[in-house]
Order: structure tokens, then C-alpha cells, then sequence
């Protein structure tokens, strides 16, 4: 077995295919950096200080899983693919050689990168996307090279105000910086309706970031091939330092050049057990692949969506690793689940947006309310907002949104399996949650805006 | 429409029904105390000092009530029901007067009592159960007068270790009393398997409450009329004050009186729409009932199960208030689901126990694992035991257990949403759950313990 990238997906397919078929197995993994199995969710959190990086983001090290009987082979990049060969082509970036490798399984976990739209200046120093635990620490090193050349709060501009936008705000904000968001859309968080984006607007602007939104960044300004600004539309916001929040994109280029088909997204398209498949459908042989690279299977719409999570790579890994291993099993998909914090703000959704509702022509009803995390009489009662989205007429849940205070977030786990099992808006009101004053109102808000939405759903 | 007991499932229905039938409906319901939809659970919380009771406890007094048009009676009992001739007698605490009012519809919200084994000296002075606010009030006045009356700290015997006897343990212990909690099962909180309940057990001694567990309760030893110890098999308790926390049964007897039928637990039954049957399944015409005083249908075994608590009878009694306003509603049943916070602990549980599902002839695979409630890396990550029940072969999901610090126990939900759904451990594992890390590890501990029950039951 060859694995292609040695992080969430791909070691964790290593990790579960030794431990069931022990020596009947042999792998070789691949990684061009110098780390595997990070947490690269807790890279924002490690910039802004929350969290001793790089080590403790590492769950497990290079040795432990040569320990394990894996072969990991760091500053290695493959750099071509032959699937009909079954050859990898390998580049030792230390010492240049370059090897072929053959392979009988292959798994590929090459992950995503962030997205760098084609401006003018993108390519400045100072210009930082934030993906890999390098990422991380180049963003560091920036930040003490700005401190010390500027006089003053140094300046941060972050583009694009989605869940590395708005955590990568929080953290310059807490690096003692000035820090501008710029989002193209109405309101930070777009994976939320507008309307409870707002919610998160606020609170950042609270915490003392500007945010400017309805902005399409147009240039990044740079002087002596250094970034100083940020021009969107008719404003110039100056900066010493650019953060691309724009999301990510597969890191399929590997993939594509080997003519293996891609989704809409760019990303790799497998069917149930993590197997690639072509455009017909048919396997490529002995290719698997799972995590940042690949579409999902969405269960709201039958089709497939790219989610970079590190907790589906995690499960996709396993299901191939399973697989490999001389199991079976299989990948049931996603229904869109997310959780973020910013500033004190919890952040959740899952399920349709109003408008991914209205594209799929839905006819949807929306109920939001302001409740708490514990009865409302209870010490420590915080607030938060659940919006819930039904089809009209059926009534059946679309989706849930939440922002709140500690204790808020994680109850959108109940509206993702209300989702994930069809139900309507009226079974999630009326099931068997759990309640005790220290840990809900007597309805759970989730419940009461489920049920709220349910009325409106039913009403002639 | 005349309601019988003014607190959440009689109010519930009470304030629904006008809400939709407005003047359409005349309400009057009869409450012998002098409260309204207060929160029951909320008392322990009350005595412990947490809340300020017991105004705070109180979601809408009766003025609030009346304004919404319900002619809310305080201080009047229902001694007799005649479901023959629609009618009901009352008893007007203050003056003594008697009279018969008919109903069209009639709303049981009688509640539950305490249960007060026939021991002697059950029925001394300091031998308190705790399930009203007037339960309440009188266990905070007699602590006062303990207090007085004994130097060093008064001694407190909680005999029961459920929700309300630990909740109540606890409780004493914030109070500065001695006390000792004696129970009859093996480990506290019973509600769980042993192996979960130890927890729970090990937190309350480290919070300086003996614990004395497989001991029976023989004799409430008293003096001069008050309760001064507690024995139980060859040991005795000294006692200031006793506290029954030995669970509730529903309080039926007017319904009982008045020959209507009623389930093993003692409790009424009801068909979906919450409308009383007799022992045939036919209707009681006219009668209605919800909250402690019914069993719910279980989903788990498709029988009847007398759950008390206010989430339930906050719903039935909604059901209730919209079938008779002209809408059409009905309760769907439990799963089981309980949550609770003794100490620093969170406890929670849904489905079955191991001795629930040997009773039943299911042949149960347990797996308990220990995680935390954040990325371990997490600042703030709190440990948290998880135990899943799954049947062998199909991997049915049977029940989860979680013990565990601030952030475990409401995560019950996604396990209570699976088995409401009838999912398997498996699907329960790979299902869409958020994560980000400060929320949870990549794998949310709900899902490794399903995990690891799938794989056991998926094993040959």
C-alpha cells in the first residue's frame, strides 16, 4: 500500500489497515512536509495563542507510526502518478533523486490548499494562507518580523470571512494588531443565512475588528515585493500583513495530471467505500481516497459536496483503512454539519441555508428564537439564537443554525442526526432530549425553533 | 375545559388551547396549592442555594394565567371525579365549601408524590420528600430549625441515590450538614449501569458525602415524635433530618377513585393524542391527561413506562392544549433520555441499561471509553466516560451512558436522536456530528464509544 500524503486521511487508513491485517500488510506513506497526523483545525488556534504549537497540534508523530510498522517517509513529494502502471513517481526534496515506486493499493490524502485568487500582488510576501503546520508557523515568524519593523499596532487585513477568516481575525486582533476583515458577501460566516451572520458581525466588531463586507478584493498592493495594502472597490485598507480566509480547494493537481476524474469542485470522487471512480462511475483500480482531497456523499441532496473536515477525513481514512485491512466498510456521507467560535460567539449549522433552499427550489419557512443554554433561572443561563428551516407544507427540517454563548454550539449534533434520519421539523420539536435546569429550558432551543418552524410549515 | 393541578402538563394545555381557541374555550383549573407552573426539577437547585426560589422557579404565576383569560383556582382540591356524569367535586382549601363543577373536557395534571415506603417512622417530623415547592420550602425551614437547634454540624440521612436523592445529597452538603446517603442498589444513580454509577459514587465521597450502598432501609427511628436516625440492616444512621430521594409515582388516586384505568406504574394511560383509555384502549369520553400523573409510550420496547419529568409533561400537555384548541397533535413517545449534575459531574443516559436489555432477551456488547470534551490539545478539555450499548449481530444501538465533567452530558442528544431513529451503533458512529476543536475531539466520544460497541457487535 502507497499512501500520498501523510495527515488526517491517509494515516488514518495506514493506521487502521495495520492494525487489522498486521504484517499481511505493507505501507509506504509519503508526505512532502515534515509533520503527519496534525490537527490543522487547531492551527488558528495555536496563531492566536490558545494552544503550544506545533507539537501538541501532532496526534501522532512520524515515529509512533514507524513503531506501528508504517513506512513514513517525510520530504518526499510524488510527483507523477501512473494508475495504469501502478507507479508512483517520488521526489526526495532533501536530496533531489527521484524514484518510482509500484504500488498494489493506493490511497491518496493530499488534502486541500487554501484558495489564492488570481490578483495582482498575490504572490507579495506577506500574503499568507493558513493550512499546513509550515503555514502556521510562517504566519508566526511574519508577525514578530512586522512587530518588529513597525512602530505601532501593526496593520492585518484578512480576506474573506468565512470559519479561517474569522478565526484568523480573532487571532491578529489578539496579536495586539489592527485588523480589517474584507468579505465579498453581505455578512461574515456566509456558511450561515445573512441574518444570523449579523450575529457574528457584531460580535467581532465588539471585540474590536473592523469588518467590511459587500468588498471584492480587487489587488493586493505591494512595495518592494512586500504587501502594504489591500484595495477593494474605491477603498485602499494598508496592511503589513495579508491573510487569505477564502476557504480551500482540493489538492487534486496530482490526480488530474494522472487523468483521474474530478467533481465540480475539484475534488476526487469515490464511491460509498472511499474506491476512486471515473466519470461512468467505474473504479479506478486499487486507487482510494478520502479527506480534503475528495467530494462527499451529501445526504440532503444526493449529490456530492466538498467539506474539508477534519473529522470526515478522519472517518473516510478509517473506512478505506478498513477496507484495506480485509473489512468492510463503508462512508454514509454528510449533511453539513459545522462548528466555529469566534470572540465568545459559538458558531453551528447544519443542513440547508435559506438559500441553497430557494436554489434547490424548496419553498421554505424559517423560525428563529432567542432562548438559553440552561433554564432561564439557572446561574450561568447564556444566550443563543437557533434559526430552523422546514419545507413548507411537509414540514420536513432543512436545516438549523445557531449563534450563542458557551453551551450553545454543540446542540446543533441533534438537528444533524434529526437531518440525517429525514425527520421533520415537528418529530425534532417533540423528541426525547435531554432536559435538567442546568442544562436546557425545559424545551430545548433547538426544539423550540424547530417547533416554531413546524407551526409556520403546517399553517394553510 | 376544566384542569385538575396547575403546573406544567394542566397549564401546558391549559395556556395552548386558549392560545388557539381564544375565547372560543372557557378554562378553569383547580390547584390545591398556591402555585403555577413552577419548575419541580428546579427545587433541589432552590434548596442547594443555587437559585433563588422559589419566585425564580415560577414560569407564570397565576395572575399570568388569568390575564390570558384562564380562571386559575389556588387553594382548591379535586376530592372526586364522576367521568359518568362529567363533573368534578371541589373542595376550597380556605373555607371549606364544596361543589361540583361539569366539564366538557376534563385535563388530569395531578402529578406525582414522593414515594414513602410504609417504614416505621416514615411518617415522623424531619422525614421530608422533596417534589413541591411547598416540599421545598418546608426542607429549608427545617434546616433553619436544625441548625438552631444542634451544635456542630446537624446530621443528614438521604435515603435513595437517584436524580433527587444525589441531587438532594448534595444539597445537604452545601448546607455544611453531615450527611450520608444510604441506597439499596449497588452504586448510586441506579438510572445507570454499576460500572457508570461507581462515578458518580467516587465524586460525591470526594465531595465529602458518605455513600452506603446495597443497604435496605428497615426503620426510621424516632423520638419524641421527630426522626433521629436511620437504620438499615444491622447499621443505624444517625438523622437531624431525613430526605426520601426514593423517586416519584404518579399521584392517581382521584382517577383511581373514580375507576379509571391504570398502568403497572400506577400511572394513567393514554392513546398519541394524550386522551385517557381504558384497559380495552377505548376512550374515556372527555378525559384528557399528561406529565407525571401518565406513562409514555416507549419507543425502545413499544410498552409503557412512567418517566417523570417536566420536559414530557411540558409537551404532552401542549398536545393536549392543541387537540382541544381544534388543532390535531400527539406526543411520540421517550427514549429513555436523562441528565442530571451532581458535584462537578454531569451525568446523562437514554435506551437501555445492560440489565434493561437482559430482561428483555437482547444479548448486549458494552464499550466504555474515556475521552474529553474538547481536542485533547484543547485548553479547557474536560474528561468524559462514555459506555454504548449495541446488540450482537445487528449492532443495534441499545443506550448510551456518559459521566463526565462540565461539557459531557448533553451531548446524550446525539445518542437520544440515534435510538429515536432506530440507528445502529455503526451509523451512529459515522454520522455528521460537529467538531472543531474546542468542541471535541476529531472523533466525539459519543461516536468512538459507538464505534467501538459496532465493532464488538459486528464480530464474530
Amino acid at each position: 500500500v502507497v499512501v500520498v500524503g501523510a495527515d488526517a486521511a491517509g494515516m488514518s487508513a495506514a493506521s487502521q489497515a495495520k492494525r487489522l491485517a498486521g504484517d499481511d500488510v505493507e505501507i509506504v506513506a509519503f508526505e512532502r512536509q515534515q509533520w503527519t497526523s496534525y490537527s490543522a483545525c487547531g492551527i488558528p488556534y495555536w496563531i492566536a495563542g490558545d494552544v503550544d504549537g506545533p507539537d501538541a497540534l501532532i496526534a501522532r508523530t512520524p515515529e509512533e507510526h514507524r513503531r506501528r510498522g508504517i513506512d513514513v517517509r517525510l520530504g518526499h513529494e510524488v510527483v507523477a502518478l501512473d494508475v495504469e502502471a501502478h507507479t508512483v513517481t517520488v521526489r526526495d526534496l532533501g536530496s533531489g533523486d527521484v524514484q518510482a515506486h509500484t504500488y498494489d493499493e493506493l490511497v491518496l490524502g493530499t488534502g486541500a490548499t487554501p484558495i489564492r485568487p488570481n490578483l495582482p500582488g498575490i504572490d507579495a510576501e506577506g500574503v499568507l494562507g493558513v493550512q499546513t503546520i509550515d503555514d502556521g508557523a510562517a504566519v508566526l515568524s511574519w508577525l514578530d518580523e512586522v512587530d518588529a519593523r513597525t512602530s505601532g499596532p501593526a496593520r492585518a487585513v484578512v480576506v474573506g470571512g468565512g470559519y479561517i477568516g474569522v478565526e484568523m481575525a480573532e487571532a491578529m486582533v489578539r496579536h495586539g494588531l489592527d485588523v480589517t476583515l474584507v468579505d465579498l458577501a453581505a455578512q461574515p460566516m456566509s456558511t450561515l443565512d445573512p441574518d444570523m451572520g449579523v450575529l457574528v458581525r457584531e460580535a467581532m466588531e465588539g471585540f474590536g475588528c473592523r469588518v467590511v463586507t459587500g468588498a471584492a478584493v480587487d489587488a493586493i498592493e505591494t512595495k518592494d515585493g512586500r504587501a502594504f495594502g489591500v484595495v477593494a472597490g474605491e477603498r485602499a485598507f494598508p496592511a503589513d500583513v495579508v491573510v487569505l480566509g477564502l476557504g480551500v480547494r482540493p489538492a487534486t493537481q496530482l490526480a488530474a495530471d494522472a487523468g483521474l476524474w474530478l467533481g465540480d469542485s475539484g475534488g476526487l470522487v469515490t464511491n460509498d467505500r472511499q474506491q476512486v471512480v471515473d466519470a461512468d462511475g467505474a473504479l479506478v483500480p486499487g486507487v482510494w481516497a478520502g479527506g480534503d482531497c475528495v467530494e462527499s456523499f451529501d445526504r440532503l441532496t444526493g449529490g456530492r459536496i466538498h467539506v474539508a473536515l477534519g473529522t470526515h477525513a478522519n472517518k473516510q481514512g478509517r473506512v478505506i483503512g478498513t477496507n484495506l485491512g480485509g473489512g468492510e466498510a463503508t462512508f454514509p456521507g454528510i449533511v453539513r454539519t459545522a462548528i466555529s467560535k469566534v470572540c465568545d460567539l459559538e458558531i453551528a449549522r447544519t443542513g440547508l441555508r435559506e438559500k441553497d433552499a430557494s436554489r434547490a427550489g424548496i419553498d421554505v419557512v424559517t423560525a428563529t428564537v432567542e432562548s438559553t443554554t440552561r433554564a432561564g433561572y439557572f446561574p450561568g443561563a447564556e444566550p443563543m439564537t437557533v434559526k430552523a428551516l422546514a419545507e413548507r407544507g411537509s414540514g420536513r427540517l432543512l436545516g438549523v443554525q445557531i449563534v450563542g454563548r458557551a453551551g450553545s454550539a454543540k446542540r446543533i449534533d441533534a438537528a444533524a442526526l434529526a437531518l440525517w434520519n429525514g425527520m421533520s421539523a415537528r418529530d425534532l420539536a417533540m423528541s426525547d432530549l435531554a432536559y435538567a435546569p442546568p442544562f436546557s429550558p425545559v424545551w430545548d432551543p433547538v426544539q423550540i425553533a424547530a417547533r416554531k418552524a413546524a407551526d409556520l410549515a403546517e399553517s394553510p
